[in-house]
C-alpha cells in the first residue's frame, strides 16, 4: 500500500499548486484494506447525503445527524469559500450516498461495525459511496471519510484527494473500550460528551461509566432515593435523566455505555444515604453481606438501570475487597458463622448473589478478574471477566471458557502518566492465545480513565492521544498493526492535531502521558 | 450587602426542600451593586426574549444569539422537564425583557458595558427585566443573569433564587485583556472560541493575538502572500477569512480583537518569504531596518489588518529588540553610518516609523514597555505603552501622559505557572497612581498567555482559572474587591466549577498554574 502524489493535468495552475500542499495517507486507526490513485475532488457548496439504493429510512436521524457533524467537522477549522466559479464541474464531488442493508438501528454488543467507501475513478456527478449493514457501520465510514479531507488553503475549499479509493473496514474486537469514572471526581454532561466525540473519532465504541464508588455517588437511583446523598455536593449529580441523555449522545456515535456499580467493595458511598448498607458505622466497606436490605438495593439499582442503560452487559466490579470488617462486625460474624462462610466464602457469595440479581433483570454480568481469581469456576457462564491486575489473565480465562475485556493495568490505565503511547499501541489483547475459539472469547480490550487526579481540567489530555493508540490495537487487523510504534508515530500525531483542530485537548506525543509541549514547534512535530 | 436563604411559603412541600440546597450569591465577576431577597422563582418551559420599551432593534441578531446561548447554558449540565403541572403560574419566570437605548451596535474601546439586571417582588406575569445603554451592555447582564440561574434537582427546572434583585453594574476598566500566542504554537479556530466564550463568561473584553513571532508566521497576507511560508506547517495557518471569523465572533460576545505584529525583534519567521527582510542569512534579526521593503511589507500587512481587525489599537510590538546584527552585517552598518545612527537610534527610527505607517491606516498604536523606556517623549502621544517587565511603569507612563495596559509579568503571566490565582487578583493596576487624571491614562490590563509551552492540549488549563481572578480586578469596583484573596475562594472555586460544568477546562485553584486535582473531592474544594 503506498501513498502517491501526483496531480490531475489541471489547465488551472493555481490547483495544481494545491496539490503540492496534500497530506499522506494519515487515516486513524488504520482500515482493514485501502487502495487508492491521486486525483484530487472538492466538496461542492451542497455536498448533500444521499440514500438511492438503502434499504435502510434513517427515522430516527442517526444517519443525517452523522452526516450534518461530518459537515461541521470537516469546516471547523477554517472558513471555506465555496463561491469559486473557476471550477470545472468534474472536480466537483456532489454528495455521499449511502446505501445501508439493515433497516435495524438497535445499537447493541456485536452489531455489524463494518463498512465499503469509495470514490470511483470517473463519473457525472462524482459521488462518495459508502456502503454498510448497519447504520453504525455507515457512522464508522463517515469518520473515516473526515479524515480524508482537507481545507485546501490554495482554493478555499474542502478537498479530497486519493481518488480513486476503495476502503474496506471492519473492526478486530467488538468492544472497544474507554472507562471513566465519575465517583473520584464530577465530570459534567458537556465534558462527557467531548469524551464521547472524541471516542468515535477514533472508533472506540464501549464507554464503561464508572459512575459510583467509595469518595461519592452521584447518580439518582429513583429505588433508592437517598443513594445520592452520598454525592460530594448537591449539585454533582446526575439524574436519571442526564444518565439517560448520556447514553443516547453515545448511541447515536455508535457508543454502548457499561454501567458499573463496584461491589461489594468501592462501595462506601452508598452509606451515605443509607448507613444500614456498612456493617457499623465504623468499618464502613464492604457492604454489609449479612444484611438483606444490601441486595434489595442491588435489585432496585439494577432495576432502574434497566430502564436506562440498554447495553447487554452491566459491571458488577467486585475488585479490590478487604473483608475484614464482616469478621470484626459483631453482627456479621454472627451472620458468617451462622452460614458457615469464612470471609472469603463470603465474598463469593455477595459476587455470585448479585450476579444472579444482573441476570435477573436480563443483564449479562462484567467483572473485574477478582472474582475469577478467586472462583472462577463458580461465576455464571454469562459473565465476563475483566483484567486489570497483570497480563496473562486472559489466557487464563478463555481456558476456561470464559469471555474476557483486557485492561492490564501496567498498559492500559490511563492514570499512569508514564506509561507512554507506544505501549498503549503495543499492548496486544491476544498475547499467548492461539486456538481462534479461544481468541473469539477475548471481546476486546479498554483503557482506564481513573479519576484521583483528573476532573473537568486535565480528562481529555490524560486520555488523548494514548486512548486512540489502544483503539489502533482493537480496531486494526493485526497483520496491519505496526511492529514497531516508530512507523505510526507521524500518523498518530496527524490524528493528535486533527483531535486538537476539533477542539478536543489530546496532549503531544513526545513525552509520558498529559504532557504541556516542551518547545515552540508544529503540532505535527510534538 | 448579606445574602440571605428563606423560602417562600409553598404550599408543596418538595419545594420547599428545593430551597434547602440553594447556592449563595456566586457571581463572578462580583458586580457593582446587588441587593436582593430571597424568593424562589422557576424558568418557565417558553421563557422567551421580549423588547418592549427597547430602542435596538437586533437587526444582526447579537442580542437573540446571546440569549440562545444563555439557555444552552444553563441547560447544558441537566436535563430538565418542564412539564411538571404542580407549579402555580405565579412562580414561572415567562421571560426577559430587555430595553436597550442605543440604536448603534459597534463594538469599539469605551463602548458603555453598564447594565440593570432585576426582577420584581411581584407581578404577573412574572418577567426579568435587563435595561443597557447598548446591546454588550445587555450582553454582560445575561452573562450576570446565567449565573442566578441553577438547575434544581427537585423540580427538575431551572430556578432563580434571590428574588427580588437589583444589580446595577458597570465595569472599573475598558480594556481587560487576555492575549493568546498563535507563533509558537498554533491554536485552532475551535480552540481560540473556546477561550473567546470563557472570555465572556468571564467579562473580559479584548482578545490580544499575538499572531506572529519569531518560530512562526501562520497569518494569511494578501499583500504579500508568501509571508505565511514561515507557517510551521501547510496546515497550521490562518486565511483572512478565518481571522474575520474570530473577530466576528468575538465582536458577536463584546470582545475586541487587538492584533500585533511584532516589531523589529520577534520576526525571524517572516524572512522565510521574503529573506530580504533578514539584516542577512546568517544574522535573521531584527527586521532590515535599512531596507525600504521592510516598511513596505509593514504598510502592507496594516493595510490589509485595517480590513479585518477593527478595534481602534493594533499591536506594534517593540519589545526585547536585539540590534547587535544591524551593526554586524555589512550593508546594514553601512546605511546606519550614512544615516548618522547608533544602533539603539535606529531602534527607534524602526519604531517610529512603524508607528506612522499604523496611524497613517487609522489605527492608534500600542507598544510594549520598552518603546517607552527607551524613547518615551517621542512617542506618538496616540501610543498606549503595554506594560510587561515590572510593576511601577505604569506610574511614570501615566506622569507622562501617556496611556498604559498593565501585564506585569511577575502577577500577570499565564505562562509562568508559580504564580497563584492570589497573585493574580491582588494585582492592582492603580498602584501608586493616586490622581484622577492620570488614573484614567490606565485604560485597563491584560494578562499573558504566551505560548511557548501551551498548544491546544493545555491551553485551557493554563488561562483559567487565573485569569478571571484578574478579571474580577478589572471589571469590579476597587472598594468591592476583596483585600484577602481568601475571602472569594469559594466563590471563584464556584466559578471554575461553573467553567468545567460549561466544557471549558478550568484548573483546580489549589497548587500553581494548571495543577492536576491533588485527591479525590468535590470540585468546590479543590
Amino acid at each position: 500500500m503506498k501513498v502517491r502524489f501526483f496531480c490531475l493535468g489541471f489547465t488551472l495552475v493555481w490547483l495544481a499548486v494545491g496539490c503540492a500542499g496534500i497530506h499522506g495517507l494519515n487515516l486513524w486507526p488504520m482500515p482493514k484494506s485501502v487502495s487508492h490513485g491521486g486525483q484530487t475532488l472538492y466538496m461542492s457548496k451542497d455536498f448533500g447525503l444521499r440514500y438511492e439504493g438503502s434499504n435502510y429510512t434513517d427515522a430516527s436521524g442517526i444517519l443525517k445527524d452523522g452526516f450534518a457533524r461530518l459537515l461541521d467537522g470537516v469546516e471547523a477549522d477554517h472558513v471555506a469559500d465555496y463561491n469559486s466559479t473557476h471550477f470545472d464541474h468534474s472536480v466537483l464531488l456532489q454528495g455521499l450516498n449511502v446505501i445501508i442493508s439493515s433497516f435495524n438501528d438497535q445499537l447493541q454488543f456485536g452489531v455489524d461495525e463494518s463498512y465499503k467507501l469509495s470514490i470511483a475513478a470517473t463519473g457525472n456527478p462524482r459521488y462518495v459511496y459508502l456502503e454498510a449493514q448497519t447504520v453504525y457501520g455507515a457512522l464508522h465510514g463517515l469518520q473515516t471519510f473526515s479524515q480524508l479531507c482537507h481545507f485546501d488553503f490554495t482554493t478555499r475549499m474542502v478537498e479530497v484527494h486519493q481518488i480513486p479509493f476503495t476502503i474496506i473496514d471492519t473492526p478486530r474486537f467488538s468492544y472497544r473500550g474507554l472507562l471513566i469514572d465519575t465517583a473520584r471526581h464530577y465530570q459534567s454532561l458537556p465534558m462527557i460528551k467531548n469524551v464521547i466525540d472524541a471516542m468515535a473519532y477514533s472508533k472506540l465504541n464501549v464507554l464503561h461509566w464508572h459512575i459510583v464508588d467509595s469518595q461519592s455517588f452521584p447518580l439518582e437511583i429513583p429505588s433508592y432515593p437517598k443513594l445520592w446523598n452520598g454525592a460530594f455536593s448537591p449539585s454533582e449529580r446526575y439524574t436519571m435523566a442526564d444518565a439517560a441523555e448520556i447514553v443516547q449522545y453515545a448511541q447515536r456515535r455508535g457508543i454502548n455505555v457499561l454501567a458499573e456499580i463496584d461491589v461489594p467493595g468501592h462501595a462506601l458511598s452508598w452509606g451515605t444515604g443509607y448507613p444500614s448498607l456498612w456493617p457499623s458505622r465504623d468499618c464502613q466497606q464492604p457492604l454489609d453481606v449479612s444484611n438483606e436490605f444490601t441486595f434489595k438495593v442491588i435489585d432496585g439499582i439494577l432495576s432502574d438501570f434497566r430502564k436506562v442503560f440498554e447495553f447487554r452487559f452491566v459491571h458488577l466490579g467486585g475488585d479490590e475487597v478487604n473483608t475484614s470488617c464482616w469478621s470484626t462486625t459483631a453482627h456479621v460474624n454472627k451472620w458468617l458463622r451462622e452460614h458457615h462462610l469464612n470471609e472469603s466464602e463470603a465474598y463469593q457469595y455477595f459476587v455470585l448473589r448479585a450476579q444472579n440479581i444482573a441476570l435477573s433483570h436480563g443483564y449479562e454480568i462484567v467483572n473485574w478478574e477478582e472474582t475469577f481469581n478467586n472462583f472462577g469456576s463458580k461465576l455464571s457462564p454469562k459473565t465476563v471477566v475483566h483484567n486489570w491486575l497483570g497480563r496473562g489473565v486472559a489466557q487464563q480465562v478463555v481456558g476456561k471458557g470464559l469471555r474476557c475485556i483486557v485492561s492490564n493495568q501496567d498498559k492500559w490505565y490511563l492514570d499512569h502518566l508514564d506509561t507512554t503511547w507506544q505501549d498503549f499501541y503495543m499492548n496486544e489483547p491476544l498475547t499467548n492465545i492461539t486456538y481462534p475459539t479461544q481468541q473469539k472469547l477475548v471481546i476486546g480490550g479498554e483503557v482506564c480513565m481513573w479519576g484521583e487526579h483528573v476532573d473537568g481540567s486535565d480528562l481529555e489530555q490524560t486520555i488523548w492521544p494514548r486512548a486512540a493508540a489502544a483503539a489502533e490495537r482493537l480496531w486494526t487487523p493485526y497483520e496491519n498493526l505496526a511492529t514497531d510504534p516508530k512507523k505510526v508515530t507521524g500518523r498518530l500525531a496527524h490524528f493528535r492535531c486533527l483531535l486538537n483542530q476539533r477542539g478536543i485537548a489530546a496532549a503531544p506525543l513526545a513525552g509520558p502521558g498529559r504532557v504541556a509541549p516542551d518547545e515552540p514547534g508544529s503540532c505535527y512535530k510534538q
